[in-house]
């Protein structure tokens, strides 16, 4: 590879990150006279708006995700690496790689984009996983069942109750999602299949340390979301930060609850973009890059999506969303192809947002289109097609749909599989051993 | 549980293992007057003749596998447990759970399948790897994708060519299909892909110590499965058994293949069901049992599918597949059927052959039904309705066929997913590092 692209005189494009702005960047240089690497250190792009489906069995992995390497078969000129990156040499323009190999650039984008953050509680994370990968999606999927599992197998009343409550932290779309559709999995879906517990009886519980849900959203929609939860069952609980997490349960507002299952929804925090490149970072850890979206000091580098802390026409931040990362994307393809025309100064990026989209369940969802507000079942049924449309290929969108229709009529989830990880439901070790010796179960 | 069951006056069956088997026993004693406990230490049924598919990216685990409770959520006097069994009691008629618990039986029907064996090479496992579990499958599928992977980013030629050689151990109906299959993966699916490699230079070893490929099909069979492979680029090597396998590769006939991937697909050895009975087993752990299908001297154990071993009418032994599992399943149920009736004495199992199916690659296989033997094209469209049909529900089957739709039309495999593990493709430890320090790749 050195051999030939030494030889190769073209503007050598490093992009890092192949989520929606990496993604975007590259497939708006189509036909530039570039070469470009795309690194990611997973070989699939992620549909990150549905994972929450896949945390709680309704999608399958493969349903969200696609080889970066395969949606960017047809252009020649790009080279994708499966690579974990260590760091940024700013003076000899290189990306530096885990292996001590690197790559020199002429221009460089960083989308590197951020994962679940415990504000300062690191130690969490074991207890309370995040949703940022197909790994966490599946450690999740295979946690929510397990609970089930082990509940049907558990004789001691209080230790049943624990294991059949789950308690999500932070109500913003996440983990308004995934409250709404874990009660649904409780209270319909798997209700005729275990024999010792109702599985009705599971309690689902939102935390929400801010005054409401969906805070993005406007309050009607926001008390509109809230009541919709509670219909499906799940108690809201808001103004109270969680102040202690153990593989017991939670600690919020003075109040204990068991609870053998907690997610985190709660926050997020960059990637070390900022690290590398030695520039200053918001307290979420985003590079504070100027207005044409390069790193201060160093126009040719770029950093976009939720690796950069941007601000709109209107002063407030731009929110760490799949549309935005895609202007920014979008953005920064078209400053690259303006320089490579020979054009100096650069235009300062402009987010226009398209609108906010949460879903409750399987059948009600809120959208906030700035004038036009919806929510209720057509909100639902344009989220829906939405996202179909969105995803990658013809055939995820028809294997979505499928799993969507069976979802919705039949009420089966195609994905309820426990993998990689004790097969047997045994307790978690920091919890109390059960005196189960010569029981008879 | 124990307070509802106590006083439950049913006869209880406790069935250990949800495959084929066991699963059939229990969908054949529908309306039986019995309870029935089906005990698994997977949460999911595993349709195990497509499971190479998984492990080559053609399918989702979710389209072979199906949540157990959920199959049998209907049946009120089932009751499904995730639960790993560690022994029997025999005497006391106790099943003895890994945890200390147990359940007491009336009847016990033990259907626990088998495990790759390494005929006393247990080392050789963590080189080459087999195939029964899902984590199995996505096991070799990040194997074989990641050495694609880390072949892109080797500088190295002998290490590049090491990592582009995939053997296969084992020429049974699964290692000709794995062989066919990945084979088919490098010179097809993956051509356009790579810029520093091209995947068509991918060697795919298939090395059987037997005289032939596909030892259970008649001989003509045989060849024409081994022209078909060659045709695809397999390289097939008869009649040497393997006799070293190491992290480098793998040493057959005198001969050494270095190697980054490597397949075991080459013999089973039954699950322990013998040692927990203390009854006579064979040299692959399989029970030897009664005509009857129950354990030498306790007509109330009966031990079917791969932890059995039976002999078919002719007095060839019973394969380890699929439909032979199912027949003992519904041999078990008639006959605890006729007990619970009052009947004694007991039939002996008579094995019926409906026939022995194999494909080669995505378009060819063969099939032996006995006076009708067919090969090629239209051997594999019966081949893929057959297990289109025998996969369960109606879901999945649309779900499987809209998957291999996509690999016949646009030979676009839908679950190219590297997950869990390094996401990095860094070398196996045991291999010489390599001089990769401050080199620009």
């Amino acid at each position: 590879m050195s051999a030939t692209h030494a030889e190769d005189s073209r503007h050598h494009l490093v992009v890092v990150g192949a989520g929606f702005g990496g993604l975007e960047a590259v497939h708006r240089l189509a036909g530039a006279p570039l070469r470009i690497t795309l690194i990611d250190r997973r070989n699939h792009h992620l549909f990150q708006p549905l994972l929450y489906q896949v945390a709680t069995a309704s999608l399958a992995t493969s349903e969200i995700a696609w080889p970066i390497r395969h949606l960017l078969r047809r252009r020649r000129e790009v080279t994708t690496l499966l690579a974990t990156v260590a760091g940024v040499d700013k003076q000899a323009r290189r990306v530096l790689l885990d292996d001590g190999s690197f790559l020199s650039y002429d221009t460089l984008v960083i989308a590197t984009g951020a994962r679940h953050a415990y504000f300062g509680h690191d130690a969490w994370e074991s207890f309370a996983p995040g949703l940022k990968t197909l790994e966490d999606a599946t450690t999740i999927r295979r946690r929510i069942l397990l609970a089930f599992e082990r509940a049907e197998r558990e004789a001691d009343p209080a230790r049943r109750k624990a294991l059949l409550t789950f308690v999500i932290i932070g109500a913003g779309p996440t983990g308004v999602e995934l409250a709404g559709t874990i009660a649904e999995l409780a209270h319909m879906t798997l209700v005729d299949e275990f024999r010792s517990i109702d599985t009705r009886e599971a309690r689902v519980v939102l935390i929400e340390g801010g005054p409401r849900v969906l805070a993005a959203f406007t309050e009607d929609l926001s008390t509109y979301a809230q009541r919709s939860l509670e219909k499906l069952g799940v108690e809201v609980e808001l103004g109270s930060p969680v102040t202690e997490c153990t593989a017991n349960g939670v600690v919020y507002g003075g109040k204990t609850v068991p609870a053998a299952t907690i997610i985190w929804a709660a926050g997020v925090q960059a990637s070390p973009a900022a690290e590398w490149l030695g520039v200053a970072a918001d307290r979420a850890g985003r590079v504070q890059v100027e207005a044409d979206l390069t790193a201060p000091g160093n126009p040719e580098i770029f950093v976009i999506g939720d690796t950069a802390a941007v601000v709109a026409p209107d002063g407030s931040p731009v929110p760490g969303i799949a549309p935005a990362a895609k202007q920014q994307g979008g953005h920064v393809a078209q400053t690259i192809r303006a320089r490579l025309a020979g054009q100096s100064g650069s235009s300062p990026f402009r987010y226009q947002h398209a609108g906010s989209l949460a879903t409750i369940g399987k059948r009600l969802a809120v959208i906030d289109f700035g004038r036009i507000k919806l929510r209720g079942a057509l909100a639902w049924w344009i989220w829906g097609l939405a996202h179909i449309y969105f995803l990658i290929g013809v055939r995820n969108r028809l294997s979505v749909a499928l799993s969507w229709l069976w979802i919705h009529t039949r009420d089966q989830r195609s994905s309820r599989l426990i993998t990689q990880g004790s097969a047997s439901p045994k307790p978690a070790a920091s919890m109390p051993a059960r005196a189960s010796e010569g029981t008879e179960l």
